[in-house]
């Protein structure tokens, strides 16, 4: 009884970790370590149904080597997870040597003798995956117990990585859906129609001779694929006007930025992205927008993310005057130095296009 | 022990149910539901906090008039929900008219005797809400163990909360970008602003017309708003080309209801819209696009939005032709009755045009 509800308790704090995330790698891995912890198990598996090939996949493992969760591919209804897969049932193998059902052997790739496997059944009752226990470190036998629990750890298991998905295929969506955005807006309002790819590739290469991070190197070049999105409520009328505009149209187009933000914000993947769109137009002496923030209170991406559209959009045709030259485009960044641009970031700009002496020089493109 | 042991699967079954949801609507629901369930309790509420002003605010509640769960707003730290709030900690109280930390019992607006309250704690160990069970139905006052197994529940009705919360933010942002892009491209597509609005007020007239439920005529709405977004990946060269298209373009355009289709797919809320903007240019003698299905395979509802859809086109000018004429294209319509369209809905359209003799007359709106 005591172990009843011991198992119980244990229970409940599982289903809590595994339920407390929407992203599926981290199901999946804390469901491995708790699983493991629980049943102090030499080796533990979580595999997922593939739906094209209709075989099961190790998703993530303990106590098994790389190469065998890389290649193990189980077909329904073969071998133990398949029949566990097929059925629809839980199962206990006491010793498999002994087992009648699963005798055969030979195409296991790793030791087991006591095991026991669930299906993790989504909402509709269809089977999604298997959770398999192999071998107490203690050497005992698994017991009916122990089956039952992981039964348990299954059925919250399944409910956590539906609801990941779930999750996962709305943010995929909404990132592709913004993409195929990004794109339409940069069509739509430069004359080049690849704004955002010279505007990435200026801003990577600063952000390589400043020393930045990967990490913060691809959400640099995230927020440049993205960093117009903002534009989507901002009326064409306004974007092409060929003259110059009036303060009302002034001030819309300065609510991209925040827009922009906005839209990525609820994207938690991308949270350092959110930021360098917001900053994009801001200033280093604090007289950018929307915010009007200053220095270094300004994001560094911002201000590599800055000095790269400025440069870009110098040197391309707008409705309202012709492209600068490489050259006159360069004078123009320096004389913008701790004013519109860090010096700092403008300096390693600088160095990038003693190494790149084709940038900035543009092969005009008419539009349409 | 066999209570502890009860409680504890009863705990489980829960808390199992209560993160099978990411709608909050239906997390709140079932917390509220089962905990009144397991309780036995008089009166159930869940209470969250309004950021804005700090303040508590009912979500749901069983026993409560719908006067008290409508007007009952409780500052942090006032009351005893209040105080569970302010200081995050479970509160068990027998006989509230012998406590002396909640004597004060003026505001009170209901009978309560003995209640349980537990502070439903976000990821962040900040407080998000609370639960209040009051009054077993027994008369008996609450334990120490029903303390326990609420502060269980609530912690997991936590989880539950935040993961819906962030579920529908993120749907909610994509159904406005959605939205913002619809606009964006009638405006690109189309030489009336108002494309979409035109269509909708056609399609709508038309469902009622043939009796169709409000709640299908609300899907043919969102359809009829949204139709075009698929359109988000094709050239403006394209959409905007003044001469007839070649066979390439045309490829291209008669992808557009599929790709808006794919994209609002995981927009799980919207389904019944899915496949009204999937086959809105399908035909009813089987040769439209993009499956070529035909007759009653065709969603009713998509059958109606392709009569309102030719009959906006038809009476707007285009970049290849002026508008026609309500009359001529209502001669249109009619002779393409059984063939592009189903002859019961443009039965139903020209009935509706009866009563509406403004409609498809414009008032010419140059571009830009």
């Amino acid at each position: 009884m005591a172990r009843k509800k011991k198992d119980l308790s244990a229970l409940y704090k599982v289903v809590r970790k595994i339920t407390s995330f929407l992203s599926l790698d981290q199901v999946l891995r804390t469901l491995i370590e708790e699983t493991t912890l629980l049943f102090n198990s030499e080796i533990t598996s979580v595999m997922l149904l593939d739906e094209e090939s209709n075989e099961l996949v190790i998703e993530v493992a303990k106590g098994l080597a790389p190469r065998v969760v890389r290649n193990t591919r189980i077909k329904m209804g073969e071998r133990i997870s398949g029949w566990v897969a097929k059925h629809g049932k839980a199962i206990l193998v006491k010793d498999v040597e002994k087992d009648p059902r699963f005798r055969k052997r030979s195409q296991e790739k790793y030791y087991t003798k006591s095991l026991i496997s669930a299906p993790i059944k989504g909402r509709k009752g269809k089977v999604i995956g298997v959770v398999n226990v192999n071998n107490k470190k203690t050497r005992r036998p698994f017991t009916k117990n122990d089956l039952e629990f992981l039964q348990g750890v299954a059925s919250q298991a399944a409910i956590a990585i539906e609801n990941a998905r779930l999750y996962e295929n709305l943010h995929q969506a909404y990132l592709q859906t913004i993409r195929a955005l990004a794109t339409a807006i940069d069509t739509k309002d430069h004359y080049t129609y690849d704004h955002s790819e010279h505007v990435t590739k200026y801003a990577i290469a600063i952000a390589e001779e400043l020393g930045i991070s990967k990490r913060e190197r691809e959400e640099i070049k995230e927020a440049c694929q993205l960093h117009d999105i903002g534009k989507i409520g901002i009326h064409d009328r306004i974007l092409t006007k060929p003259g110059k505009l009036t303060e009302e149209e002034w001030k819309e187009i300065k609510l991209h930025p925040r827009k922009g933000a906005d839209i990525l914000e609820p994207l938690d993947f991308l949270s350092g992205v959110v930021e360098l769109v917001r900053e994009h137009h801001e200033r280093y002496n604090g007289k950018g927008y929307p915010n009007g923030i200053k220095g270094q209170k300004i994001t560094l991406g911002a201000r590599v993310m800055a000095v790269a559209d400025a440069f870009d959009a110098m040197t391309s045709e707008r409705p309202y005057r012709g492209a600068l030259s490489r050259r006159e485009a360069i004078e123009e960044l320096k004389k913008q130095s701790g004013s519109q641009f860090d010096p700092r970031v403008l300096k390693a700009f600088l160095e990038v296009l003693k190494k790149k002496p084709r940038w900035g020089i543009k092969t005009k493109i008419s539009k349409g």
